[in-house]
């Protein structure tokens, strides 16, 4: 099988070195610094425990001895057909990290980074093989949340995304094409949007911080864990999308323009309010706790989808 | 068991008739048109042999016993403790049925409604037991996806909307308190907020339908399925959901920046071309097949959820 190099052992490096050796490629994870590695690679193999108690994988040590690590990036690179770069999110780490891998890898190589908020065009534009590069944007963690947002620069050849679509495929993944650069890529654009509302409905005293929650999770949230807005709303009128728009349209609007003003992301009185709000459901020191929750839900959904697509369909 | 009386025999009486007789409810369902009644009991027959395929219940036809249909309004509200209104989506409509309630129905009888549009004082404000009257409005159907707004008018009292809150606690619902009317209650700002994002992304060619479509089934949409968007971001800085609103505030209040106009609801040529991109996924004659797709998907997620909160928790 092919190699895969990963740049930076952090949680994201290690969560893709588990995306591509489940998968079946030669993963070499690379950190900067030596005593990363090992502890990395001990991460990978208690996520790979979690992930053969929830019958995600069968055999966790043919997996992971798939991954080496190494503080050779020149190791690391050599003969990958992909490197997959996670390094801080700070546009000047990212210059110097791509600077040093066009000069490393073969020219035929696809460098993708892992960014959450940094297009491709401020990072590869002084590269020689600017144009192999691009964003492919994972989701936390990325080997149960299948989402991978693939953004070009400008001077990034389509073959470079149709060649990292397929990569991303092979790997189980689910690849989307962002057509142009733009701030969060789409997955984020509709969080945010859906974060907003949420939080004008809490400030102007419609409802609870837990209650808003709620209507999510038992509600509205339901159906998008396996069907998105589109799909949603396309089955939800006899005529279909442009039936359902037709007929609620006008409520939208009439909502949209009782909520247009711009939310308060940086108003404290407001985040203290949510805050203090979710400390009642939730103490600080339940955070990990309910992040590894979280965790588990994660993976028990991940396997309840795998056979609901089996036994039903997608 | 107490009595619970519907009105109104079409989906979403027949649905609210599985909820209650389900929890061991008797349930009246009442409807003007005689010739519903009976095909409405056989397609809750129907719906209960799905819910049994699913492990969702365990004897269909102890739960049907406890439905009796009526063409007899007086007969059906006789000794109920809830009636639950599902009638037409016409303020006029309204009006006169809940005069007819009010005049019929026994003074300590809560009167609900499911309306999804329309505020309780719009058609409650004639009544001399206006007091009693709230909307309670599912999501369809509201025996998978088990949210309940209540959202009172001015004048309800709130004994009223506590009484409701413990009967949809009692018969497994999710009810969640909207403090005060607005447009769409809780649900729907934030649905139509998140649609309202998709499209712009369409409009604007960021991304296709489809891959909007999947940046949400296959990514961030799979945790909402159990965890609200508060909740999420909570979970999602190592301080809580402050250090994240610090965090990512910046980034989000860019995107809503870029994003800071109004949705083309009534557009026609994005409505066209959004209808075009989803025909292309799905023809217009699979439309009931994919709708009854959905519904399976629906009833295998609820059991899934029932599973992972007894086996991880909530």
């Amino acid at each position: 099988m092919d190699k895969i190099a990963l740049v930076g052992a952090g949680l994201i490096g290690q969560a893709w070195a588990i995306v591509f050796a489940r998968a079946g490629y030669e993963v070499a994870l690379f950190d900067p610094a030596p005593q990363a590695l090992e502890p990395a690679r001990a991460q990978i193999g208690a996520r790979l425990a979690d992930l053969v108690r929830f019958g995600l994988i069968d055999d966790a040590e043919a997996v992971l001895r798939r991954v080496s690590v190494t503080g050779a990036l020149d190791e690391a690179v050599n003969g990958a057909v992909h490197v997959q770069e996670n390094a801080p999110e700070r546009v000047e780490v990212k210059r110097e990290v791509y600077a040093e891998l066009d000069r490393l890898v073969a020219p035929g190589t696809v460098l993708a980074s892992s960014t959450s908020g940094i297009p491709a065009s401020a990072f590869t534009d002084h590269l020689t093989g600017k144009q192999r590069c691009l964003v492919a944007h994972p989701i936390n963690p990325p080997y149960l949340v299948p989402l991978v947002e693939l953004c070009p620069a400008p001077w990034t050849e389509p073959a470079v995304v149709d060649r990292t679509y397929a990569l991303m495929k092979s790997a189980g993944q689910s690849p989307i094409r962002v057509k142009k650069e733009l701030k969060g890529f789409i997955a984020n654009p509709m969080q945010g949007a859906l974060i907003g509302a949420a939080l004008k409905l809490v400030e102007d005293g419609y409802a609870s911080a837990e209650d808003v929650d709620i209507a999510i999770r038992d509600g509205i949230g339901l159906r998008w864990s396996f069907m998105g807005p589109f799909e949603t709303i396309d089955l939800n009128a006899p005529g279909g999308i442009a039936d359902y728009l037709r007929r609620y349209g006008p409520l939208y609007a009439a909502i949209e323009q009782d909520q247009a003003r711009p939310t308060g992301w940086a108003d404290e009185a407001l985040i203290g309010r949510v805050e203090a709000e979710r400390r009642e459901v939730l103490g600080e020191d339940e955070l990990k706790a309910r992040s590894e929750w979280r965790d588990r839900r994660l993976m028990a959904l991940a396997a309840h989808k795998a056979k609901a697509a089996k036994d039903i369909g997608e």
